[in-house]
């Protein structure tokens, strides 16, 4: 599905906001931290950190770092661990990880970072999967269906009309970053905060990350992720 | 918006269900129905016509005409009026009109068939206009993309990420017949109803038709259309 509310539902849910949170959270287990947990709201992060009482709080709105986070949502912010977890609220990511959890028994994280990875874990699911793309505000974005466009093409499945948009969209560009920068995630990205516009060509690059961050459990309404 | 549930509003709505049921109310008020009334159910349907006195009763469920009802959801079946109104009730195409009744203030009906119609009447609209995809059960259905895609082309304005998708998926099809025989909408009308296959190229005729369906009533949760 191209936004969160579109109807449908599935055992198995990929979830995907690759500019950026899921890429983030791809990243940040990649590189060491054992959990990451995914809130829809600031005190609700923050709270769960003082619950915890450790790990980093990561995050945006309008792009840019939460007042008085740690760090922002920038992948590259996550290239080495400062805690054992991380705790993350984004716009529009981590919300549609909490809703997909509320949907699906499965919820696996995606971004083109760990594209083969996940596809490879969706292939031994003996089950429907549903991909759903975060977008901007409930609307779709193009940055994500272009990785659910990836997802399906890889997968090789029978198709909905949606993947079968979403493979076709992938042809209509050059490649990622392309698609990514048209996005209005990018677009939003460079124009709140055109310091992070590396980001885009980071988060364009395809199966460098060897993992599947997947749902373990909910605590307080956040989903906590791990491997 | 790919869906009738997706996020988003504008004053004024553009309904698309080309298969079939915005194709069926575009060919009866161009053959000379002088107005159509739009309703989500069945049995709402069966009251509205006893209220009114007169009209026809059309719709189908699963692609055939509901049993009593005098005509199905074809659009080659009205090429000739047989009374003053239609009372007509589809799966998804007469309930994406009230759920835009609901949401719009303005509401245009468009197919291919008026396409250069609905295009000329949306480009005097001053003001944001949402384009809403009947689609199929809550989910996107590439008919009902694509000419979505050929509006926002016409229109040339500044467009969505949603709107970017349709246009870029236009270009994927060599035509609309192409397009609509791909989609979840024509394979169910093949599937349930092959006699009724001419339905889709005859659906795939652009701007045949120089009508522009507009709301301009509710009565008993009916959407009344009319020139």
């Amino acid at each position: 599905m191209f936004t969160p509310d579109e109807a449908g539902a599935a055992p198995t849910g990929i979830v995907i906001d690759v500019i950026r949170a899921t890429s983030t959270i791809c990243q940040a287990l990649a590189s060491g931290y054992e959990r990451a947990f995914c809130t829809a709201g600031v005190e609700e992060a923050r709270a769960l950190r003082d619950t915890l009482g450790e790990g980093v709080l990561g995050g945006e709105r309008k792009a840019v770092r939460i007042p008085g986070f740690d760090l922002g949502n920038s992948p590259r912010e996550y290239l080495a661990p400062t805690a054992k977890t991380l705790v993350l609220s984004t716009t529009n990511g981590t919300r549609a990880v909490v809703a997909a959890a509320e949907r699906c028994d499965r919820v696996l994280v995606a971004s083109l970072l760990n594209l083969s990875a996940v596809v490879e874990a969706a292939r031994h699911v003996d089950e429907d999967v549903l991909v759903v793309c975060a977008g901007v505000q409930g609307t779709l974005a193009l940055d994500d269906a272009f990785v659910a466009g990836r997802i399906v093409e890889l997968l090789g499945w029978e198709r909905t009309d949606t993947a079968e948009a979403a493979t076709r969209l992938v042809t209509t560009w050059g490649g990622a970053e392309e698609a990514f920068r048209a996005s209005k995630s990018g677009r939003n990205l460079m124009e709140n905060a055109p310091e992070l516009e590396a980001d885009i060509p980071f988060c364009a690059r395809e199966s460098v990350l060897d993992v599947v961050p997947r749902l373990v459990a909910m605590r307080d309404g956040a989903a906590e992720i791990a491997l």
